[in-house]
């Protein structure tokens, strides 16, 4: 087994420079797993794109249909896979609709869903009935209800479904995971986390490219301006809390011996995307008169039942550099990526900060240990190969995911109980349960093996 | 006038030297100022005694009278007055309510009430009553029936009070205020703070020294752990608000063109005080038997009369280091002390943070580069020889200090309003308007001046 394992691993090393990465899981540990995985893609715009070329390099996964309504990013895929020396894929997308058509064929086993946020339970819902082990990007559901939808059809068709947190993979979230399961925090007491990340030049584009050059969104905008613009028209609320709340959920034991029980949720002002136009478009600009609703900072804290709170940021809005925010606080020190520090109790020198880096380097997660040299060319830094590395070995051996549908409805619920909490100045707002109470036995799903 | 300035700005520096400074207000702008102000120290514990020895470096201020219960730290007073050639103090203390004649003395004309958190306020409005300017250390009350005690007995008697927030004066803090004063960020949207102490060893001593050495509180300590170990025991609240809540209310103009509206408040499950005891007392020590109620991390969200956000953290009973988490952030960009970092659209590169050390002393506030070195030397890196100057210099004019008893209240507030949120898992609390509606009216005070 250790020879075994060791020439594993030496071809993965091999492999990164070529590459290719071989078979690893089903080769290793998991007997009844399938060989090759057929996936379908549905949506293949810039996110599933990125997933398209991450998946082309792995052998052990066959791309057997796109499914996109613009004909030009079904072009695209097509390319992509044929420079590759690929199969043609089969080709759906002549309405809204023809996806399906893709969850109808025999040769497709997993599907990765990366479209707009409204179709993403749909399509995960439909894919589940159709028994396709099925992957959506992020957020997974818009409201309480398709919360309930992803639950009970994975509970209904006994399919499983995985949300593709990618933030879930990040290194130093990895590490800080690890460092959580070693109890090097000690009980865990507080966490902090958020989506902060000025998009901008992302939910406006002059049509022509997808970042910026304009102040369009809608109809006349390309690419996520052309539909995720509307959800900071239409609603106020915490629009995309999984970044920040995935990663924090594992940490906490989120519905595997824990769960969230309520949250309250308040908004500033909203003046930053109008501001944006005006500076950008002019005041006689038609979109200088659209009103917004979402506020610019949204703050969300979350009581657990285990004792913790959890604040999530939402702040997108406003000129700002890039932070998740993470703060991850136990009986014994805590972690802050802002600041990028780390004090433990007895470890650190009193009252003092240890720069993050030598403590996120001792916890290095084994699967970054692994792969990370690979992985580090795939895109995201990486997180993008493991979250899909953890997909598809899951839809081989066709075992429940890492992030289930449990864990998609809790995240996700955090849009509509937002957006409820902020219309009234706050009220708490109760988490459903959507295990039915099985988070008091469910285990903890095995986040710090070194496969996948 | 410009000669006279520099001189007096030379004889301060100079002054540095020996520890004395001029009469620096009522020489330059004030005409109807006292030239000597008589104070009387309430409470010449830790904190009072500090304030007495950076007022016996004024050559503007005669301490009149000390009071306090405990006859040891009256000898210590005394002895540094005596040792500073002044005249001896009219001593008080013989009990808890001799403060009383004190405040009857003719000579004295304003009084700094440096106590356990029970007396603030009813020593403040007795001072008010008496017809004493009144100087009270942080939080200023304990209940909103005493926040409004503050606020009417001020406008019944026409006396003044401030409350003596330190950090209000802080180099980098007032830095920001310049900042935000002159519109660099933008219009204001969002603000962090808190109170991110481990006062684990000011909670727990050995009864002979101030800070650690045992695990006892109450009548078995001294010093803080004899009586603020009690509202950790007694309630779940943020009962330490205004270190951080302070200079975010002056740089949202609260109580003067805006106001706090209503609050959540969260906390965490206690365990750190618990654990604390249980380490360095044993399992058998009487303490490990104490229940708290109070939880490690208390998070507050005020939502303010025009439309920004202000998070509150309290987290004093677990291992970290110390910051007060501020965060300041508007529509140009932000500043994030944790990280020490300033972001600015247009200024700083796009998407990047600038180290905020530049950004702090282009903005560096008038009164710290006038009086910077000098203060560097009072202690808590000058913040309070800043605001004993304002309290000072706001006596002996007899006007409105920039701190006033609708501050006081207004901060004070979140500490009952966050315990009656944490007992309804976050229902929304709102703030009294202790102004009665001339928030709407009222001026923002004139915080940059260079005299005080």
């Amino acid at each position: 087994m250790t020879s075994r394992r060791s020439f594993i691993r030496n071809t993965a090393i091999v492999g990164a420079g070529m590459g290719v990465l071989p078979n690893l899981a089903s080769a290793m540990y998991i007997t009844n797993a399938k060989e090759e995985l057929n996936v379908g893609l549905i949506g293949v715009g810039l996110r599933g794109t990125n997933h398209l070329r991450n998946l082309i390099l792995r052998t052990d996964v066959r791309i057997t249909a796109l499914c996109d309504v613009d004909p030009e990013r079904i072009t695209l895929g097509k390319k992509l896979l044929a420079e590759a020396g690929k199969k043609a894929p089969a080709i759906f997308g002549k309405n809204s609709l023809d996806y399906l058509n893709l969850l109808a064929l025999k040769e497709v086993d997993a599907v990765i869903i990366a479209t707009p946020w409204l179709w993403h339970t749909r399509m995960t819902v439909d894919a589940m009935k159709a028994g396709k082990y099925a992957g959506v990007e992020v957020s997974a559901a818009n409201t309480l209800e398709e919360c309930w939808d992803l639950v009970n059809t994975h509970e209904a068709t006994g399919t499983h479904m995985m949300i593709l947190e990618n933030v879930n993979y990040r290194r130093d979230v990895l590490a800080v995971l690890n460092m959580v399961k070693q109890g090097i925090f000690g009980e865990m007491v507080h966490f902090r986390c958020g989506y902060q990340h000025d998009l901008r030049e992302v939910k406006f584009n002059n049509g022509k490219q997808p970042y910026g050059g304009g102040v369009e969104f809608g109809e006349k905008a390309i690419s996520e301006a052309r539909w995720r613009t509307e959800h900071s028209v239409k609603r106020n609320a915490d629009v995309y809390p999984t970044h920040g709340l995935g990663p924090v959920a594992v940490m906490a034991d989120i519905n595997r011996g824990n769960r969230f029980l309520s949250l309250t949720s308040h908004a500033t002002k909203g003046i930053g995307l109008h501001n944006h136009i005006v500076k950008n478009g002019g005041e006689d600009h038609p979109n200088a008169k659209v009103k917004f609703k979402q506020g610019d900072v949204i703050t969300t804290t979350v009581d657990t039942a285990n004792g913790e709170t959890i604040i999530i940021t939402h702040d997108c809005n406003l000129p700002r550099p890039y932070s998740l925010g993470f703060r991850v606080q136990g009986a014994n020190g805590l972690w802050e990526v802002d600041g990028n520090r780390i004090y433990i109790e007895g470890k650190s020198e009193s009252h003092r900060w240890d720069a993050a880096d030598s403590w996120l380097s001792e916890y290095d997660h084994p699967l970054w240990k692994k792969y990370g040299e690979y992985a580090a060319g795939a895109g995201h830094g990486g997180m993008d190969f493991f979250v899909l590395n953890s997909f598809v070995e899951s839809a081989k051996a066709n075992i429940a995911p890492p992030m289930d549908a449990y864990d998609a409805a809790a995240w996700s619920a955090v849009t509509p109980l937002s957006e409820v909490s902020i219309l009234h100045k706050g009220e708490p707002q109760d988490f459903p349960d959507f295990t039915r109470g099985l988070w008091m036995k469910r285990a903890p799903y095995n986040w710090m093996k070194d496969t996948y």
